[in-house]
């Protein structure tokens, strides 16, 4: 098992984990040619497919054991305003989910996907990173482990969400530290925030980078993240050292992850965005990370609603490929112009 | 059972048919309000759930009996060298469509649909329409009936799709005689014509529209359509009849339907469009007609293929409706602010 002690020992994992096997994804092309479609005529759902057998090494793709992470963690910056909601909604909604009753319960199981949900020290608030980093190195090392840690093997695909009352504003926060601009460009409503609270959280987001700028990519997700956000982070890479490929769901999710693209070495290719959240900042983050959505439904929940739905695309497009006949097959004709 | 005898029995039949029920979309939308999310935070699968019950015209709607209908037929604008595939492939793909090898046959097992393919008069092809009316009106009514006599009043959604070599070129025609424009906007590489191909096609649109201008939504139809595009215009006139949510796939199904939209008293209320097409013209035929896509992959397959893929989203919208807890159920805080 992989031990971490420091942001150190993390870059470092980065700079050697494996790449896709670009035979396989080849493998997946060759065969689209041979099924009775016109060429590229499946367009993304194609793509897909071959992302899935790239980053998963195997030639044919499966989608056997999926499996739905949320993490849930509480933070100090809701001392600034930023939510409409009060924090014990956290655990709240943590007990919902092991009750069933949430969206991405239900969404789930209509997508065949497994669903654990791993609150993260919901008593101990990270600190407000308007005054403060919301985790030392130990304390982020340790939520980073939890996410790490909690990848099996075993998995063919990860779909990784989160839950916790205030996390947009340290989202928009991380983003804003990585990438630059201001509260402005990065903060959104999140659960619904009135014009003034909209404000405050703009304010705080302000004053949380002028606080913590200058740290490099994995200590601005110690010092601007959660507890939360920290797990999406070490969940992503462990997926990523098991040949696992990862939807991701929305703002906070992606924003988790985002050090990964300014990590020598790791990149983003075995991540896939499950669908273009609502929230403000989420098309510019995927703008900076160069990604392009699956889905675009106006969903802003969170707890990996969007990603789970869009299982539901690979699905169909995997039964495509693995189901269809091939012209030969059907005794189908080819092209004559 | 409604008997169709002339254009005239068609629109006729538009300006009688009935409205959505109100109240069961308002019942939908103060439920939403109820359940264990931020309020509108599911987005557009909101919006779909409110429709399907403003449609079904209940309160509760249902996803029991998804029913997919491919239509086929045959073009004797082939003849103008617009498709790059020979004409027999349509039967061919009937076949695949039958023996269960096409992208149809997977997408639809994946969402839970039911799946009919029905045939009309292949070894027919209708007239090349830049001579001639591609059908006269007795032919386009029994096309047409056809089609909407192959709705099921049992059936809780009907997706719609086609298959016809040469069939985007009428599309195209349809559309071009319905909304204006030329062969330059409206033609689209269908399933891979070549430059040359196109510039074809794009000749073979405008001297069509050309000789056939100045007629009726519905002779335009007959005149510039198809047999598959005919019974797809009956099938979603008879599900609006029989109070059934439509889900239309892509170019060619979009432009069948898109005289009713032209008809007093009829309107697109219960169709929504499963995905945006790849081809050329689909986006400014959603345009023209005030249709936001469910889907956008980059898809251009036909075969009711998009249609079919946005069931998926549907069910998990619907999944979450019906199964998620209320505030009050989870004991779950609501807004402080």
């Amino acid at each position: 098992m992989t031990q971490f002690t420091s942001y150190a020992d993390i870059t470092a994992l980065c700079a050697r984990v494996p790449a896709g096997r670009d035979k396989s994804a080849a493998a997946v092309a060759a065969r689209q040619e041979a099924l009775t479609k016109p060429l590229g005529s499946l367009g993304r759902m194609e793509a897909l497919v071959a992302w899935l057998a790239g980053w998963q090494r195997r030639d044919m793709p499966m989608l056997g054991r999926v499996e739905t992470i949320i993490f849930a963690g509480n933070h100090g910056v809701v001392a600034q305003g930023v939510s409409p909601f009060p924090p014990e909604v956290t655990a709240q909604m943590v007990h919902n989910f092991a009750s069933g009753g949430a969206a991405i319960n239900q969404i789930a199981r209509v997508a065949g996907s497994l669903l654990r949900v791993i609150p993260i020290r919901l008593d101990e608030p990270t600190a407000d990173i308007t005054t403060a980093p919301a985790m030392d190195e130990a304390a982020f090392v340790e939520a980073f482990t939890i996410g790490f840690e909690a990848v099996s093997p075993a998995t063919d695909l990860l779909c990784l969400g989160e839950m916790g009352i205030g996390n947009t504003t340290v989202a928009a926060a991380l983003a804003c530290g990585l990438f630059g601009g201001s509260g402005a460009d990065w903060a959104g409503r999140g659960s619904g925030v009135d014009d003034a609270g909209l404000r405050r959280k703009q304010s705080a987001i302000d004053r949380a980078v002028a606080l913590h700028q200058g740290a490099s990519p994995v200590e601005l997700a110690a010092r601007l993240g959660g507890r939360e956000l920290a797990a999406i982070f070490g969940a992503t890479l462990a997926a990523r050292v098991l040949n696992i490929p990862v939807l991701l769901d929305g703002f906070v999710s992606t924003a988790a992850a985002a050090p990964l693209g300014l990590l020598s070495g790791c990149g983003f290719g075995h991540v896939e965005i499950g669908h273009a959240s609502a929230e403000t900042g989420h098309r510019r983050l995927l703008a900076a990370i160069g990604k392009q959505p699956i889905l675009d439904l106006g969903m802003r929940l969170g707890e990996a609603s969007g990603a789970a739905t869009a299982i539901l695309i690979l699905r169909a497009a995997l039964a495509c490929h693995s189901g269809m006949a091939t012209f030969a097959e059907a005794a189908v004709s080819g092209k004559t112009a």
